[in-house]
Parts: structure tokens; C-alpha cells; sequence
């Protein structure tokens, strides 16, 4: 049977309600996700909750039973809650079924297996959640080794970011990286890092990318700092033919990793 | 001399603040961009706020000054306010330096010429602010005709999608439309008709497409209607390796709409 809790007051939601916050996740190595379809995909990579929050009147659904029984026989916590609980947890008028508080991964280099993978995704002061998430969907989608965050970007368990991977936080490896701790990371072994710039004329076809393929994007606003482009083995841009100059980062950074998928799977 | 307002209850500030309702955009064709970067490409695309509000401390700015300038000379009002009302109308704890209130654009089929590009982007159902934008931001770059947003999308004057379009809305041509008038008037003319779909075995990068192309993205999470699928010429998949099989809508509209570049360029 699962703990039943409709109060706002209870003391294990007003914790869950408070790793929205980065202060709260980083004291407490746990974060927010939401959903079932997340939820269900951070089952199938093996992921369980600590705790998971389902609604009273979800409680049949076979993928909250699901998530239930495998939370339970890890030794986790099941709370059957309400809409408005649930809601006031995920930040959303309409909430998922269910919520679950996770243990946050370890992010460092060391976790990363390079020969695992011929194309890396690599962001620099990423500041956008959504744009971070997007970033994982594609780094799933491509077949990416993982994600690489370096200097300070969004944190990765926000619950916008882990929103927007639509699970793929939890198939995706992420690490987190000072440029510093980085660069004499990537030199230590094989990999050719690109920088997707503004500031070049060659055009991101006409290389042929070498495995393992770091694709390095800058901050949004900014781009890469010149100190960190100059350290690249090369810079490509994408053609624009419009007024602005200017890609959304998760948009640049999918097109030019479709393109080294495609040098591959085409031989 | 700009007119000073520093009281939130000015009635113009009110106006202005209650355009970040769909409602009141409706109600008064009008809605609010912000920001130096997106005014000023706002401007050298020809458009000009009605009215333009900025801080006081920005008044001196070379761009500020240009906008002012242009502002009162189409005949519009500027009026110098202060960081908090900027705040709230932006509904960002750090507005930019300016924020305007502009017309909205007629965004019928009629006005769309189809012989002026050889690809056009079309999305259904589209919910995201950030997705219209950033897929307004990647028609500027594909050199794309336009966009048209089919059945009940998001609204294109929505504070947040003007945002994330980062002034393509501006520059890029916007029609709206039901399926049942976007069918018809596509059928009268040229246009190859793509669809971007999960329920094809085709790859994305074997046909040679037809200008003009028009790729047509569905709803983030259900994807297109079967009925409107089978009224493609042609329903196009990309490689996706991963355990997610999905990719974000403007993420996949963006990679499908360079290979049609790509195509193109390279004869």
C-alpha cells in the first residue's frame, strides 16, 4: 500500500518542492523529474526514484504500477498525492502523473569512456534549460558518446532542462568541465575538436571529421570566447542566408552533428 | 524631448503590459518586442514601434538614439521609463534596454508569394513559444520563404516567441492557416509537400527534393494527423540511433530544411 499525503505542509514534499531549487539539489545530490513518459524512460535505462509521487487517480495506470512496483523493490518510497500537489511540485497548471525525486549522477571527465562513441557533443556556458535538454535529445538521437558542459552552464538537473531531454538526461552521459580541466582531458587521448563559428569561411561540409568528433558550440548570446576557438582543430560555419547571422545553439549544434552521422553511416 | 513615465499605473503602461495577453493582443492588433538587438533588427527590416519605451540610463546609446530617432519620425512616441517598468513589461528580471509596442502583421495565405523561395517551412499544431521561435530563426537562415502555421499554433506575437525568434519574426514572412485552406491553396500552384514523420522507412536524405519544397513539421508530442500525412507527397524520416526515437520539433524541422539547402547548393 502506498503513504498517502494530500498536505501541502508534509515535510517530504516541501523537500521535493525545494530541489527546484539549484541550492537545495546540490545539497541534497537529488533532483526533480517528471512525467511518465521520463519517468518510464529513466526505468528502461535503469534509473528508479528515491521517492515517487503519483496521483490517486493514476494509481491504475499500468506504467504508474510499473514505476511503483520497480520504485518499491529498489527500495524506494511510493506516495499516492493529489493534482494540486503534483502541480505545485513540477511548476506546471497541468501536471504529469507522476513526479520522482532522483539521485543526482556524478559529472566528471573521469566517468567518460571516449572509445565508447565516434561523436561527442560538447556545450560552452550553455544558459538556456531548454536549449541544454534539446542538446540531450539530439546527442541520444545522433548517437553520441554524452554531453560535455564546460565553464559555468544550466544546471543540467533543472527541471526545465530535465523537461526538455524528454528523458534523454538519463540515456545521454553528461560531465561537467572548467575549459581548463577539459582541454588537457581531450589531449590526453584521440578526438578532433570542432568549433561551430561565426567566425570562419569554411564550410561545415566540406571537412571530412575524424572520429572521435568533438563538436564544440558557444554560449548563446556570446559564441566561444576567442582563447577557446584558437585551441580548436577547426572552425566551421553552417551556411546563412538570412538577415540575422544567427542559429538558436541546439539548432546549430543538431545540424552539424546530423552532418558528421551522415559522413559516417554513408561511408 | 521623450515623454517620462515612471508610474506603473500610467495608463500606457498598462496597455502595454496587458498585450502579453493573447486577449488584448487580439483585441488591439498589436503586441511587444524587447530588446536592443531585436528592435534594431526590427528596424532595418522596416518596422517601427508605435511606441517605444526605454531607460533612462540608456537614452545616450548609439541604437537607442537611432530607434528614437526612427520612432518619432514614422510618427510613433517614445517615452523614457525605468528599469522596473521595463521589468514588467518584459516580464524579465533583466529587461533589455528598450521594449516597443508594434503592430501586428496581417498573416494570411494571400500574402505569401510562392515563386519568391524555394522552400518553406510549414508547422501544425506547433504549442512551444521557444519551438516558433527558434524555427522562425532557422527559416532566416535557410533562406526559407516563410512560415505557415497550420491549425492551432502558438501565438507567433507571444512575448516569448518574439523573443526566441531574436527578430526573425520580423524578417521572415508568417502566414496562418486551417489544414482545410492550407491544403487547397498549396495544390493550386507548384510545391512539393514533405512531411516530417516517424511512420516511414524513407530517409531523409534520399530523396532529391522539388522546389519549392514545403517540409511540414507536426505537433511536439503527437506528432501529424494521419490524414493530413497521407495528403504528402513524400513523409521523410532522419536516422535516430538512440533509446528515445524523437527529436525536438524545431531541431528536426531545422536538420530537414538544410539538407534541402545542402541539396540546392551543391547543384
Amino acid at each position: 500500500m502506498p503513504r498517502v499525503i494530500t498536505a501541502f505542509s508534509n515535510p517530504l514534499i516541501k523537500r521535493a518542492r525545494s530541489l527546484r531549487d539549484k541550492r537545495h539539489r546540490r545539497a541534497e545530490s537529488a533532483f526533480l523529474a517528471e512525467g511518465l513518459r521520463i519517468l518510464t524512460e529513466a526505468r528502461e535505462a535503469g534509473f528508479l526514484p528515491e521517492t515517487l509521487f503519483h496521483a490517486a487517480d493514476s494509481a491504475q495506470h499500468p506504467l504508474v504500477v510499473a514505476l511503483a512496483q520497480a520504485t518499491e523493490a529498489a527500495g524506494g518510497e511510493v506516495i499516492e498525492t493529489n493534482a494540486d500537489i503534483l502541480s505545485k511540485l513540477s511548476g506546471k497548471d497541468n501536471p504529469g502523473a507522476v513526479v520522482g525525486i532522483f539521485a543526482e549522477f556524478a559529472t566528471g571527465l573521469a566517468k567518460l569512456d571516449r572509445s565508447a562513441a565516434d561523436l561527442w557533443l560538447v556545450a560552452e556556458r550553455l544558459r538556456d534549460p531548454g536549449n541544454l535538454g534539446t542538446i540531450l535529445r539530439t546527442a541520444d538521437a545522433v548517437g553520441a558518446g554524452g554531453l560535455i558542459l564546460i565553464d559555468e552552464c544550466v544546471d543540467p538537473f533543472s527541471v526545465e532542462a530535465v523537461r526538455a531531454s524528454m528523458g534523454a538526461l538519463f540515456t545521454v552521459p553528461i560531465a561537467q568541465a572548467p575549459w581548463e580541466e577539459f582541454l588537457p582531458w581531450l589531449r590526453s587521448g584521440p578526438g578532433q575538436l570542432v568549433a561551430l563559428s561565426l567566425d570562419t569561411d569554411l564550410d561545415y561540409q566540406t571537412p571530412r571529421y575524424e572520429a572521435p568528433t568533438f563538436l564544440l558550440t558557444g554560449n548563446e548570446a556570446q559564441g566561444l570566447p576567442d582563447a577557446y576557438a584558437d585551441e580548436c582543430d577547426l572552425r566551421v560555419k553552417m551556411p546563412m542566408l538570412g538577415k540575422a547571422d544567427s542559429l538558436n545553439a541546439a539548432v546549430a549544434t543538431a545540424v552539424m552533428a546530423y552532418e558528421v552521422r551522415n559522413q559516417r553511416r554513408h561511408g
